[in-house]
Parts: C-alpha cells; structure tokens; sequence
C-alpha cells in the first residue's frame, strides 16, 4: 500500500522518498540502490571533476530512473558538463545553489525533468519561471549546503507558493518515517535525504565518517563556512554548510577572519587530513538528523523503513511513538 | 470527529490545541476563549508583577480547564507567586527555562499537572524527574524565548526520550491545521501555540503588535538578546528571544557588546517607545510561524480551525495542498 502522490506520479516512483545528490558521497552504487529499491536516487555531480562524472555517469546508462544533481554556480563554470550528464539520460536533473535559468532550456529539452532546491520563496519563483517540474524546499537543518530557514517554515512556505503547479518535496532533518509522514501533513509531496543515506552501506564515505553520523547527536552539528574555507571554497551567499563538530571546526568558528587570512597554510593541513581519514579536521558533512541514525543499513533497508512507516502512520495503524498500536488517530469512527 | 490523544485525554480537553503563557499578552481573556472553544488556554504568569497576577487569575477562579505558566528563573526570584497561581485552582502550571524542581512538590501537592517546557533532551530528564505530567519541546522557530534547536529535530527527540512515559506537546513554528497535523506524525500529543493566538482578538496586545504580526513574512523574525537587553532583562544561557525585525534590533544587532555598555541610556529610549507604542524601537515578539498568519480572529476561530484542517488532514479527507480533495492519500485501499 505505497504512498501515492503528485512526486510518485511524475517520477514513476513506489515511494516518494529521493536520495540528495551528496557531492562524491551520492555515486552511482547508491543512487541505483535507492532507486532499485523503489525510490528516486540522484547521482551527485560533486564539483566538476570531469573524469569521475563519466565514469559514474557510465554506471547508470540503461539504468532507471535516477537523477543527477548539480551545484549551479559550480556547474555555470563547466556548463559542458550538463552534456555528459544528460548523455546517460537521467529522468531528472536537480539543480541547487544558483540560478537555474542558463541550464533548463537544454534540460527540458532532453526529456529530463528539472528539480530545483531552493531556500527561500524569491528562489522558488526563480525555479517556476525556468521552468522546474519539481520544486525542493530544503531547510537548515540539513546537511552540508543550505541557509537559515527551518524546514517547518519553508515547507509550507513554498507549498503554498507553488500552488499545486508543482509537487513540493521537503528536504532538511528527515531520516525516519515519521519525517516523511510529517512533511506530508506540511503539504510535501515526498522527501529528499541524505544523511541519513550517507550513513548507508553503498554511500561513497569513508566508513569511520559514517560511523561518526551514526554516533552523532542532533546537537553534534554546526552550520558555517569553516570547512568550506578550510578547503578554499568560497559560496556565495547565502549559503552555508552543516558538518559534524570537529576539533578544526571547533577551533576556527569564530575565527573566519584569521581563516580567510590563512586560507593557503590551513588548506594544506585540511587536505593532508583528508587524505589521511583524519575527522577532527577534515569534515563530515551532516545534517540535524543524525540524531535519528542509529546504524549503517543497505540504502533498500532505508527506503523500506521509512515508507513502511510512513504509510502504517498515514493510515492510522500504527502511532507515531514507537512501539504503539493505539487506539485510532482519531475518535468516534476515524481512520 | 475530534482528534483524541493522550493530551487531550489527560487535560480532559476537545483539541490538542495549548496557548502558550506569553507574557502579558495571555491574559485571563484569552485564556478563557481559548479553553471555552475546546482548547487549553495557559495565562502567562509574567516578571513578577504580582498585582497583575492577581488580578488576572480572579478573574479564573472557578473556570476550568486552564493553566498558569511562569518563567521559573524569575519565579525563583519570588516563589511565593506560585501560591497565588494555585489558589486560581488551575488544572496545570507550566514552567519554562530553569530547573522545576524546586516547585514541583507544591504543584503536584496542589492536584495540578506540571507542564514543562525543554529545549533540549537534558532539560527534558531534569523535567520527567521533577515530576513533570507532560513536555513540551519547544523548537526555535518559536516566537519570545527559546533556544537554538529545530521543532523537526527537537520534537522527535523528546518523543524518543519520554517513550511514551508522558505525552509530548511540539512548539515553534505551528500556526494552522498542517503544522499540528503534521507534529502528530512526528509523535506529538498536540501543540502549544503562541504567536497564532497573539494575533487574535482576546490577546493583551498592542493592535498595531497585532496587525505587524498579521503583516510580517517569516523571514522578519530575528532570535537573539537585543530586546531584553535594551531593557535590561539578562536572561541565562541558552535562551534567547525571537522577535519581528525593527529599526532597533536592526540597529543594535552585530553590537550587543556596545549595547550592554550603554543599556541604562538604551534602557530609558526602549521604555520611552514602549509607553508610545512605537514598535520600530519596542520588540514585538512572534515566531516564525507569522509567515502563517494574514488574519486577527477571535481565538475560538484559530482553535477551530487548526483543529478541522488537522482532522480532515489526518483522516485522509484532505490533502495537505490548500484547497484540494485529492484522490486519497495511500493508494490501494488506504485510507
């Protein structure tokens, strides 16, 4: 008994649940897995490495559905890129993080729909006039890159701007089956996850930066541009990005100036850090939810659970407090 | 058909629908009307002003059900207010910020339910301890004071930590039908609710309050300590105060060092604008959720309709896109 609605419909989908495109975490193993277990995985673009997005890419070809995701002002910088991604003939292309407008017209024109995230209600008009088919309201508790507004605000937001032209999806904070249910209520059509995938047996990560979101807390995360600089990425505004608390981001929040100053010596030490598996400076990128993550399960495990429960709460058999099998949601002759 | 919880059955009320104590805004007016139309009105037990405490809870005495909250840091100051509340006979006293365990003996001694509100999983323990009936987990969307975390992140984590031991109300950012709706799927018992019912005819606040409540986006609120600076209330860690943005909180925001320094001359400018009711010096304080609000109606009306757009939400009657009856919500015979 899936969940049905306008998301599942135009994506041809069992379950309205969509992998986020996690830069190099989000490769072709995950999103054919989240895909094959009946949701929406979506490849990650990463940052315009050239090389790995054809082989990744290549991974996919025949394969569907499944997604590609793209940082826009990353992409406006190799906009040929889009070609190699349309050439394995996604269902859809997401874009975040800038305007969508230069790259739609090619997209739409591939048969691909156009998903845009967006952070704010002058970004989701932005998305409508270029054309986006679907519409991402992510808030700030997500993982790695967003802005300032909580998902329980900008969800209805942008549901109600959208007006029914396009399905909503709700991204920021979700990992159990009670977020999906709850976005739903918000008038969400579905979700996007990923930390909660990234915490997956066929996420890209490093098995101890999983093992870290597994142990997390909520209150383990930080939004900032500490890991960011640290590496010499500079976003515009108004973005930001929510990592795990780590030694380095512990020791540089506060300090932006001194690290902007120092950016060329600390980047060294970040990429050695990196390359060495060393968390407590390089960065695991994580959202709020890692307080819900409690293991590091198939990505079909995930998908299963989160619309078994979903569904079991949605249609009154089972309380969102574990365990229960209550009396019905509602009195008197309800669900 | 209304919705049944174990709030409502604890409280022995229609809707899991709570007025949350605002200041001086919850009077004894709002608080009846929010009661009389099948929710739970809570009077805000204010600074300290025990003639006002007086006066208003007269004006309970022998009404039923309500409650009283406090700010148990300054109830601390006097404690002796609380038997003035507890005389008024309320079905429940609330405490927020500050450890309740000091009260929770007299409260419960008096046949009261202690409420307590937590902003985090360690407030919560230090609550369940005291005694507490039933939590409140309060997200920082929430309008006056709070603290840093996310209703979607905060709320889960309380449910998961009461297991069921009391029932677990969401606050912050809840203004309509699809906020409770969609809390209830996070495992919420119910809502408390603040700026919604500022925004209402029965609240102590200023008209103009009102109508830039009813005016404003839920990009103009700002959380952080410039209000209660600018009139020398020093509130502990971790909590602040989210207010609509104001030519003042503009001003000062960025300089709270500076702000500190002169808060006796500040202090004089920001009374002086209170008393004239000029609200780009004084704060109003809102949530959020103001981006929900666009009306100023009598409270029962608020009340009734949270609570039928919950219902029809919850029962599948409804999709949560305004204005639409979908096909149903689960496909395949659900709901």
């Amino acid at each position: 008994m899936p969940i049905a609605t306008p998301l599942t419909e135009l994506l041809g989908i069992r379950h309205p649940i969509l992998s986020a495109p996690m830069d190099t975490i989000a490769g072709s193993r995950l999103t054919r897995a989240v895909s094959e277990a009946g949701g929406f995985g979506i490849l990650g673009g990463g940052y315009g490495d050239r090389g790995r997005l054809e082989t990744e890419t290549a991974e996919l070809k025949g394969f569907a559905p499944f997604g590609i995701g793209f940082i826009t002002w990353s992409l406006a910088k190799q906009p040929e890129l889009l070609d190699i991604a349309l050439d394995a003939r996604p269902q859809a292309i997401m874009l975040s993080f800038g305007d969508p407008a230069p790259f739609a017209p090619r997209i739409r024109a591939s048969g691909a729909r156009l998903i845009c995230q967006v952070q704010s209600e002058e970004m989701a008009r932005q998305a409508l006039d270029a054309g986006a088919a679907i519409l991402i309201a992510q808030g700030t508790e997500a993982g790695g890159h967003g802005a300032s507004r909580t998902t329980v605000d900008i969800v209805p937001a942008i549901v109600d701007l959208a007006a029914e032209r396009v399905p909503v999806v709700a991204a920021g904070g979700i990992a159990d089956g009670r977020g999906l249910a709850a976005m739903m209520m918000l008038g969400a059509s579905g979700v996007l996850i990923g930390t909660r995938f990234y915490a997956s047996v066929e996420a890209n990560g490093a098995q101890e930066a999983k093992e870290r979101i597994r142990m997390a807390n909520s209150n383990d995360t930080v939004r900032g541009v500490v890991a960011d600089w640290s590496r010499s990425l500079f976003w515009p505004a108004p973005f930001t990005a929510r990592t795990l608390v780590n030694d380095h981001i512990r020791r540089w929040t506060g300090r932006e100036i001194e690290l902007m100053q120092r950016a060329a010596e600390v980047g060294v030490e970040y990429a050695a850090a990196k390359a060495a598996g060393n968390f407590e400076v390089a960065a695991v990128f994580a959202g709020e939810a890692v307080g819900l993550i409690h293991d590091i399960p198939p990505a079909a495990e995930i998908v299963e659970r989160i619309a078994t429960e979903a569904e079991q709460l949605l249609t009154g058999r089972r309380n969102s407090v574990r365990g229960v099998l209550p009396s019905p949601l509602v009195g008197e002759g309800g669900a």
